[in-house]
């Protein structure tokens, strides 16, 4: 490609709504244009990275025997309704009326759509299992659109379907999903992990996370760097941090902690580790009357080391838990006698199901609140001044937490969440009647597996995990270019225009995605262009080197230029291609 | 491809909403699948097609040096008022309010969102010329959406916009991709036709419309076979049928022709050639009252000849006529004292505009209504009895009606438009402002072009131009299959799988698009199949022929199979596949 026939634009400045570096970098290099909030035109230079994702995408889609097709954008609010996520997913569905008032929404998902065709299509054990897929324009209405592509409003994804006869057969579809995402993330050059996440109802192994690293990252992700356990925060599991529960060497005793109502506090004025300390967590559940019962609430105390963070997924998990909600504090004086502050699990004033965390249900001579105010009870022993708890995974795990797998300690970094694999069960087939006649002729429900890959997203993450100060640093496979020629003076010297052709030729016949720079830009200009658009490899040709037979070679990440000869400089670019 | 890795499902009849054949074909191939009204999901065995369209326009648009970009499917509305579209374009725009109540249009096509792109982009003449295009999903909330992909409301276009600095420069830009084109549509192997089209203001041959030919087509398209004239029916100009007017050799006569209303009844009680009677055509327009005018009302007649069809695009550009309506029978009453059917030029009621189609205007003795109930006026003459009118080409050609490039005479052929060139001129750049410096620093509108093909059109278009009892007949080009291998028992025979395999393997080395029927399916099922489908080129492979050495080969046109030795069957099929 020649860059007079291609369309370059770059800006010296980001525009002021820009937070991030990728959606700074990507607006100064002429990759994104914004028409509305969350919405953008991908400008050529954009475009051409998104085609290379998608191709990478659909080359190893296609190798693990998924079929693509492509569902509509606007989509009869009929088959939402059928599994109610028309109006589960509130505000950020967004609803479209045609001329005759019928309801539409435009997908942000195909699960309806696929299952609908499902239903029709997949009615014989014979024809399963079977992976759909397609590459398709999404809109969700986020509350918020911001950081350009990482969290538009309107986005490109990568959706597949897989439909299978049994668990066992979800399992197998989703295991061979799971290997085509750890060779498109690979290819793309970026570092990742798949983490196990939070799959609801199904449990077990049936979700996992893709995420590109980078210490911009939304998401915490938790790893253990001697074994392949990998997590998100959600769902990585905390355990006891003492195997055992040592004896009791304190006497529960009443002690004034005049005004300190938070844990540090107290640590402090007792001078105690904070880990001796115990975090009171008030939740309530009420039930609504119904034919057979009368409404009912019940209060729940959940018992936290004074250090550690509780995370609400698992809470939500727990059993008699569901729909649970913060304890107000009418509630909480209710239950408890006194403000928050100076809760704990002894003399409350009514009777309340208590939670201890893993950690917490080992602890002894432990410090919590007195139920009273400006009060706390410390030295407290499980058995001996209060009941054995329920014991419950309850937190976020920390750096240094023992893995789950027994092999090391647990690390935790930074990612961006670029692809996501589930198995969805039956939980869609159930609500549209989706099923198939089995060797019987019996009807079973369509077991479903969903993959997604934000493949807008994708050039989000990889330019947070790769810039500098001058701009972007692509890895080749989703280069816009792969290599930037850059002639000084093409149209004033013969001798620079002919190298710079035959190099350009050469190169092309090679099959190599290359660039030639025949703007007539300065040099500055022109280099700082290709730094910014983040080309990873570039070649100066010039009259000066010229005289000597040489040329001048680049890697984006190299500080100094390299000298190659004339006559070796098209294998030597090949050969870092191929490095790569 | 294995048919087992890829989604092949057809049906034994089509739906009955399906009307024409190519929506049928489609159906029942499994190519296309009904979501909702005008709302298709595009199948494994339809998308593959669509892609090869695809590819086909997306390298010749780059061969033309145009640049591909991506625009959004959801539009703010703030553009699409700058343009005034929002309220002209009326209940075919699909209109959308997001969660605050913004209002967005979903692309019917993207004029205002490249023009916006255009005056933050192409701000000076160094920037100039460009063309950006993108293939995009778009939608159009269509009253009567029906057959299939032809007019559906949710399609895929490619739609392209050029910039130019003058007018020349746009005339050269519209050039390029009429030959871009040209190129396109003879590469996916349709008989097409480029015809010229009408294009408002700007007039001269600033449009064109590409239609496949097909005798179920929509569209009457004009040409002289004996030249390169081609218009539709609404831009064909008709020439006078006789160079000059005869003298008058009779007298003008009032002749009762009671209840004789129309001109085929008129010339069939006279016993005289239709083409001796004229038509009165009369129209009405009205002007508001300003500040400085009243409100006023002008009566015109038009006369056509007895056998001719008016053609109200050349009406709406008559000076004076533009917002015409036809008149009301009050109105015609009161200018011309009598009820329609016997209406004329002469002896009116009140004054009114004449206006005379050319071939009228050099007739002679001819017939108009006498403007009395049950009278006709035989014998007319121009000058004579009546002023001379304005003459205007007012009609629709016929057959046979001499070429307006003077080498011979019209044919008439019915066509499918799947593209359009159009010269657009200022009217979007004027609108929202869209300037570019010049050499002077003086701003200048940009002079726009846009063109446009119909992606998922070109297959239903394909369809009806090509197809049988049996099903489709897909050129090569756009062909889901090149070849379809068809084995008699795969799986049960090791010669009919190992000479499968080999050609198999060999035509896939060769580059050909080839898919092997592993399925099982019985051979009549099989062969039914895949002529539904409309794969070109099919091979046989059967033990009865091995025994041989024989393999059967059978073009999807062919009546009959050729035997060929197996030794030369991958030459066999590649040379047929070079001859198309």
């Amino acid at each position: 490609m020649r860059a007079s026939r291609f369309f370059v634009s770059t800006l010296k400045e980001a525009p002021s709504d820009a937070e991030i570096a990728s959606h700074k970098l990507m607006m100064r290099a002429g990759m994104i244009k914004r028409l509305g909030s969350g919405i953008y035109s991908y400008m050529p230079m954009g475009l051409k990275i998104i085609r290379k994702v998608e191709n990478i995408v659909r080359e190893e889609m296609n190798r693990s025997g998924a079929v693509e097709l492509l569902m509509p954008v606007v989509q009869p609010a009929e088959l939402w309704q059928e599994t109610g996520r028309w109006d589960k997913m509130g505000d950020e569905l967004m609803r479209v009326k045609d001329r005759h008032g019928r309801d539409y929404a435009i997908q942000p998902t195909s699960e309806e759509v696929i299952t609908d065709i499902a239903r029709s299509e997949l009615r014989s054990y014979r024809k399963l299992p079977v992976n759909f897929y397609h590459i398709q324009t999404k809109f969700r209405d986020e509350r918020r659109p911001r950081f350009g592509l990482m969290r538009g409003r309107e986005f490109t994804m990568k959706d597949a379907y897989s439909f299978d006869r049994d668990v066992d057969g979800l399992k197998k579809s989703y295991q061979i999903m799971y290997d085509a995402y750890v060779r498109i993330f690979a290819r793309f050059g970026l570092q990742f992990r798949a983490v196990a996440a939070d799959n609801g109802a199904i449990g077990g192994s049936g979700s996992h996370e893709f995420h590109v690293i980078a210490s911009t990252g939304e998401d915490a992700i938790v790893y253990c760097p001697d074994s392949d356990y990998a997590a998100n925060m959600e769902a990585a599991e905390a355990l006891p941090l003492d195997a055992t529960r040592a004896a009791p060497t304190q006497t529960m005793t009443k002690t004034a902690t005049p005004g300190k109502a938070k844990c540090e506090a107290v640590a402090e004025l007792l001078n105690i580790p904070l880990s001796t300390t115990i975090k009171s967590i008030v939740l309530t559940v009420e039930k609504a009357a119904t034919e057979k019962e009368a409404a009912s609430k019940q209060v729940w105390l959940l018992m936290l080391r004074g250090d550690h963070v509780l995370n609400e997924v698992k809470v939500s998990k727990i059993p008699g838990l569901a729909g649970y909600r913060f304890s107000t504090e009418e509630e909480i004086v209710e239950y408890f006698g006194t403000l928050p502050g100076y809760l704990g699990p002894i003399n409350t004033k009514k009777p309340i199901n208590v939670v201890a965390d893993r950690t917490v249900a080992n602890m002894h001579d432990f410090v919590t609140g007195a139920n009273e105010a400006d009060y706390h009870l410390t030295g407290v022993n499980w058995g001996r001044d209060l009941p054995e708890p329920t014991v419950v995974d309850l937190r976020n795990v920390v750096e240094g937490d023992p893995s789950p797998d027994g092999k090391g300690v647990l690390a935790i970094q930074r990612g961006i969440e670029v692809g996501h694999v589930f198995q969805l069960g039956t939980a869609y087939s159930e609500a549209m009647n989706a099923t198939f006649l089995d060797e019987n002729g019996k009807p079973q429900p369509l077991q479903m597996g969903c993959y997604g890959i934000g493949i807008t997203r994708i050039l989000g993450a990889a330019i947070e995990q790769n810039f500098d100060d001058k701009g972007i640093i692509w890895p080749s496979a989703i280069a816009p270019f792969e290599v930037v020629l850059c002639p000084m003076g093409y149209d004033r010297s013969e001798a620079v225009k002919s190298e710079t052709d035959k190099l350009y030729a050469e190169l092309q016949a090679a099959g190599v995605d290359v660039i030639l720079d025949d703007r007539g830009e300065r040099p500055g200009a022109m280099f700082a262009d290709w730094e910014l658009i983040g080309v990873p490899h570039r070649v100066v040709i010039g009259d000066r080197g010229l005289k000597d037979g040489q040329l001048e070679y680049q890697g984006r990440r190299d500080t100094e230029a390299t000298s190659v000869p004339l006559a070796e400089i098209a294998s030597f670019v090949k050969a870092r291609l191929a490095a790569q």
